[in-house]
């Protein structure tokens, strides 16, 4: 214990200090922190797998690198303070650092990278509902001149290999901005109304045709007949052939140059998806729109499919809208600099996955979020504590890669040891007579030690005695069996 | 490729814009990447071991939680704009995080945790030295009430594991608060000149005891007298057994309160110490005194040792300083609440070791940071160019867990295809006419196919024919050889 003449010394504290993490962010310990880490692992695995080199960018950038990239959100920016020197804010996704890192670095004209990091949003978080001010982004994506819709397929390909990874059922909502744009001139809207329709069109996931055309004739002034046009085609959704017959059958849509390079594209897109296996994954949908204004070619999103019939005893999943979304953005890097490089990507939703995994884990009610993981617990059967016995031999599992724990305590109660040993697989019990004679014993609480050969009744209770210079040894013989049974 | 038509749309920049990263700050890319991971693996393994439970705080905190924490250097805080809303800062380490994070959850008493992420400084970067805005610590600490000193011996023990892990010769530099304040005392030093003579004592590393003396003398008005008193005890470094002797040795010293208790600590650290068996690696060095105000008991600093004589003609490794630095604070989550919870732990240079462990690499002249880790190349041997069985094949593969790759075009040419298949081990080679078979080529790059049994030369050459339903098998099977071999 501390002497107490330094308790005097306690500052007291100058004035009441509001505890709480800032206006949507949270702390995670423990559990929270290694199922992401799960995720985190699980997708890179597969980046790598693809030829994926991890980035890591500051979480500022100077603030005219942000500025113009994000339209009306630029509000949601976070700046730093100016306190002499550069204006910086903190990044609002991974793609706006990635673009910037591809305009800079000319010695890399064709890369794919991954980025896993935090973003930050001064949006009004709805903690509830899982929008925060500080999230996770995990993001993948293809830089460089590539013949045509190659790396888009291997995009398609990454993600259905993640979720296989991931165990989640996925269908991958597809679209193409030129096909959409097409729809729309053909149909009759005018230049400026393409976006703020677009955006109308992008909502019939959540709303039926009727409401969305009100909006779109009542709210965006558009004539109804040019609605019902937009209407013909955008409430369709099939797979891929089905959605390019449909398209190539009118013919006033494929006299349109945008609509006939985007059948273009989306019909080599289903050649390869079919090469891949994956084409089953994707559903065409003419509605899809997303909301960013840099995508210049495919578009996606990923949504969790219903559970199959056979499944339907299972419990069911938290529902939480797209877990993954991406697109072709061709033009944003010539943005920063004088060289156009083509990119393609896929962000993972990594909170809305969080959320359908930790809501699969088995869980205790009132469980702590922190659980040491042990292996041995080391335990002194004997009045005087054997602090240092306990202390050389954790100090010897530890050092030998085993989870190894005693209690903190000279002379700890037997009772207070044994309930902390009940975490562990494995316990060793130290006592005066055993150790006299270079002995300890060692003790399995589940007795799957099979090691031992034939026990007697009594050595099982007690443990069966070691030879202290071969503990280690037989600690990870034991374990080994464990993890194997 | 795009079609042409989309050319016209490419935005130009509206304004030059600066193309860089904010001052002091970095990309990392690649391997960059890939070795700092390997240092947070490795201590985070070794962390998890002793129970480290992981933490993930935000990026900023309420500006009033920093305030008061860190004395002059409070100027290096960057802040948040003031943007309606909460005033924030970014965290400038992870242990006032840590604080708020112990002062807010009064459900964990006793916890272990460790942190590994990014903090703050607007501090002049010197980036040839290391030195930068934005760096990665990593911190490993024990909070609770414990028996004196059993926790502060376990962060030795962990420094120790870490090291020997990261394969790194290291001394622990290692003193105590009261002890240097006691000898201060003793010696007549006022309270009020404490720190700046702590301050300067500190530099004795770097500099003779001459200069530091007179720093003491002229620039801290200490009279002469009380700095040679000082000079006799905060020279002398040695074992903890031998500057524990020297100090109990001395009447006036021991008479002090403040230096009887740090011995006491310091005797009870030297037996766990020799239970842990590693009280070879630790240096009680008196001039260590350590910057921060909040530690109250032992405080340490790792530095690397000389490599040994029979090492001698091994590469000389950088001279970076510490590498790693931490001690005892326990009144530090006092600041923010109502309850004392005493800490103890430790922070890792990541930089630092970045910069010894990158230096050991091999390294080509002008390597680039980027190299793609590939297990088999995928081959068209045919004018047609076979891209969708390429694709098939690469999905078949990557679906499997294995890293193989295509040259993304439609009809590469094989002199193109076969440079960049030198990067793999495996090539797979796709004919027309061993397709119509069912079959493919299989060709090892370091004739290392031994499952293939006696080949004839020929066979070595082309690759051995491969049936397309056992390829995936068959490579996972060479690529199993490979790497055990």
């Amino acid at each position: 214990m501390e002497p107490p003449s330094d308790e005097t010394k306690l500052p007291t504290r100058a004035a009441p200090v509001q505890l709480k993490t800032p206006k949507g962010t949270l702390d995670f310990i423990g559990t929270e922190v290694k199922l992401r880490k799960h995720i985190f692992r699980t997708v890179s695995e597969i980046f790598e797998r693809h030829g994926g080199q991890e980035l890591d960018t500051p979480v500022f950038e100077l603030k005219e690198i942000l500025s113009g990239k994000y339209g009306e959100d630029s509000k949601l920016i976070y700046d730093l303070q100016d306190q002499g020197g550069e204006l910086c804010s903190l990044r609002y996704d991974l793609t706006v650092p990635f673009a910037r890192w591809l305009a800079m670095n000319t010695n890399y004209p064709q890369v794919s990278r991954y980025q896993i990091a935090k973003v930050y949003r001064r949006d009004q978080p709805v903690i509830s509902r899982g929008r925060y001010r500080e999230f996770y982004q995990c993001d993948f994506d293809i830089a460089g001149e590539y013949e045509s819709m190659i790396p888009d397929a291997e995009i398609l390909l990454i993600i259905a290999e993640a979720f296989e990874a991931l165990q989640m059922n996925i269908t991958v909502k597809i679209n193409h901005r030129k096909i959409l744009d097409g729809i729309f001139a053909a149909a009759g809207v005018p230049e400026d109304k393409i976006r703020p329709i677009s955006s109308a069109v992008d909502k019939l996931d959540k709303l039926p045709w009727d409401e969305v055309k009100q909006e779109m004739v009542e709210q965006k002034g558009l004539p109804e007949s040019v609605a019902d046009q937009i209407g013909q085609f955008v409430r369709h959704r099939g797979s891929l052939s089905e959605i390019l017959s449909l398209l190539t059958s009118d013919e006033k849509l494929t006299a349109n140059e945008n609509v006939k390079a985007g059948i273009e594209d989306m019909s080599l897109l289903l050649s390869y998806l079919e090469a891949y296996e994956i084409a089953d994954k994707v559903s065409f949908d003419l509605s899809l729109a997303r909301g960013l204004d840099y995508y210049t070619g495919v578009i996606f999103e990923v949504v969790t499919s219903m559970p199959n019939t056979r499944d339907s005893g299972k419990k069911k999943e938290p529902q939480v809208g797209s877990i993954a979304a991406g697109g072709r953005y061709d033009n944003l890097v010539g943005m920063y600099c004088d060289r156009r490089v083509p990119c393609v990507g896929i962000s993972f939703g990594v909170e809305r996955i969080y959320t359908i995994l930790n809501a699969r884990l088995p869980k205790k009610k009132g469980e702590s979020a922190i659980a040491q993981d042990l292996d041995v617990y080391v335990v002194a059967a004997g009045g005087s504590g054997l602090l240092l016995e306990r202390m050389a031999i954790c100090g010897q599992l530890t050092k030998a890669g085993v989870r190894a724990a005693f209690l903190r305590k000279a002379k700890p109660s037997l009772r207070s040891q044994f309930n902390a040993a009940e975490k562990a697989p494995l316990t060793v019990i130290l006592g005066p007579d055993e150790l006299a004679g270079g002995k300890v014993r060692l003790k399995t609480s589940t007795g799957k030690d099979t090691s031992s050969g034939a026990e007697a009744k009594g050595e099982k209770d007690r443990g069966r005695l070691v030879a202290r210079e071969d503990l280690v040894a037989e600690v990870k013989k034991v374990l080994q069996e464990i993890s194997q049974s």
